[in-house]
């Protein structure tokens, strides 16, 4: 943050005390893009312009006040993208592979030969077409898989989806796909998009992949498919509620991968969350326009494609 | 084996009726890649003139009497490459992105956040330049990690390796490498190839993979390195012993990643290594030349590159 300190007041706070640290503060940073602080501390916004959040995803922080003010929203687009789709790849490869049996036939000492799937040529359907979605279709893409998009509006010839199909069609495409990976922002559309109703359209074989936000899933639908077998695994790196609660049954499923929110956190991310914020402030202070802005009605930033 | 049986009288057989089989045959096909029956029937070998194996390594068949006979020996070069290669991008992610350790955190409920690392743009050294090591090299290579070979012959401006360096060298270009995958053909030359001296050699930080044989590593020798952090973890799919023993430190080893010699053997490896058998088969009826000839004297099928 040295280069912001020499050329403007900074004032660093907990979420407990963002009220006070807020009236008159000309921009907000909210570095723990968990935080669920600002809503509360918005009165004291007296002559904010401009919030940065150090996370792709913006839900924490687009409640009405936001919505319908004047002031700018920017995201952390880009930084957690490569890193986010090597985690994907790695569940995709720890499902085909059988390391989950693998690592438990290790604890008990026990040699057992069994035959492993391919992924070269299985099909994958990335939900949502943002640039981590974007990422992730073209890693598993150049490791052999066939990928296909889920997004607003259906399309072929995309350079990383090829084909895009119309998440209003979701459900209908669902029983086509080896592995379904859900990477939406969390949105009015999307809130519990994963239900009931698409887990049953989904292969018996299939694996489900969260790496975008929890409440794009319907959690109790979700442990009920994996039970009855409506589908094979999931891998989760996010959840409804987290910390993910110790009570829950994903925690005891054989067939569940789980994660603690950290699919895209490389060594070294909370520096170069820092840094893409200073790049943008810079640009601010510069009177240059502002790097990921949010469309506030959209909850993400548009794509240019 | 049917399009055989309709032009070749076939007996089936055990390891310890081998002899009796073997008598008057022209062909053998050793189905059970890892029997060690072959030397004690080769007497009985009266009229043979082709031994194909269903594997890609022929060290459990390459001994003295076979070398100095005139039979031909062809092997399954091909069948596990790309299978291979997925199993080595799986171990190489759940390394970086620390598998092992969100398992047993899961299997303890509790939420805990790392940081985890990017596979892309690390360096991999592939000792072994056949198929095996090829299709590993353009696997890794597509998922944005930086690749080079180790074989016989040190040269540059290979399509999958980029630069391969000479085995000779081995030790000395050991330290650059962040994963070090070991997939060289069990021969003289290379037996025991990664002992102490070759760990001592990696980073701390290094990962060694064995998709190879187990008879490429002094065993003891991995195992002192793994303890003394002389390297960060290994993942193993081949033993010097197999099936491992139940005594072996390795089993219970936190940063091993053990396969009982599986990686290459995807749902529906036994009947492609037959096709790959009926297909030399009927080459062979014909009077055609065989496909996969192994140099007895190398021990593999030298590449055409």
């Amino acid at each position: 943050m040295d280069s912001i300190e020499k050329v403007a007041a900074v004032r660093y706070t907990e979420g407990n005390n963002l009220a006070e640290a807020l009236r008159g503060a000309d921009a907000l940073f909210v570095y723990d893009f968990l935080s669920t602080a600002v809503p509360g501390a918005w009165h004291a916004a007296d002559r904010l312009r401009w919030l940065h959040i150090a996370s792709a995803g913006v839900d924490p922080v687009l409640f009405p006040g936001l919505v319908e003010s004047d002031v700018v929203l920017t995201n952390s687009r880009g930084v957690f993208d490569d890193s986010i789709a090597e985690y994907v790849l790695g569940v995709v490869l720890a499902f085909a592979k059988d390391f989950t049996r693998s690592g438990a036939l290790q604890r008990e000492t026990c040699w057992k030969h069994r035959e492993t799937e391919r992924i070269a040529g299985r099909e994958v359907l990335v939900v949502g077409t943002g640039p981590i979605g974007r990422a992730i279709a073209r890693l598993l893409r150049a490791a052999g898989m066939k990928v296909s998009g889920s997004g607003r509006t259906a399309r072929g010839g995309d350079p990383d989806f090829g084909t895009v199909r119309a998440s209003a069609d979701l459900v209908d495409n669902l029983p086509q796909f080896d592995y379904v990976v859900a990477v939406a922002p969390l949105t009015e559309q999307t809130k519990g998009l994963f239900d009931a109703r698409a887990f049953a359209a989904m292969k018996p074989t299939a694996r489900f992949v969260n790496v975008g936000r929890g409440e794009l899933v319907v959690t109790g639908d979700l442990i009920d498919a994996l039970r009855a077998g409506e589908i094979a695994g999931a891998a989760l790196d996010v959840f409804e509620t987290e910390p993910l609660p110790a009570d829950n049954p994903l925690w005891s499923m054989e067939n569940v991968l789980l994660s603690p929110h950290m699919s895209g956190d490389f060594v070294g991310w909370r520096n170069t969350l820092v840094e893409v914020f200073a790049d943008n402030f810079h640009r601010w202070l510069a009177g240059q326009p502002l790097d990921n802005v949010v469309d506030k009605q959209l909850g993400y930033v548009p794509s240019a494609r």
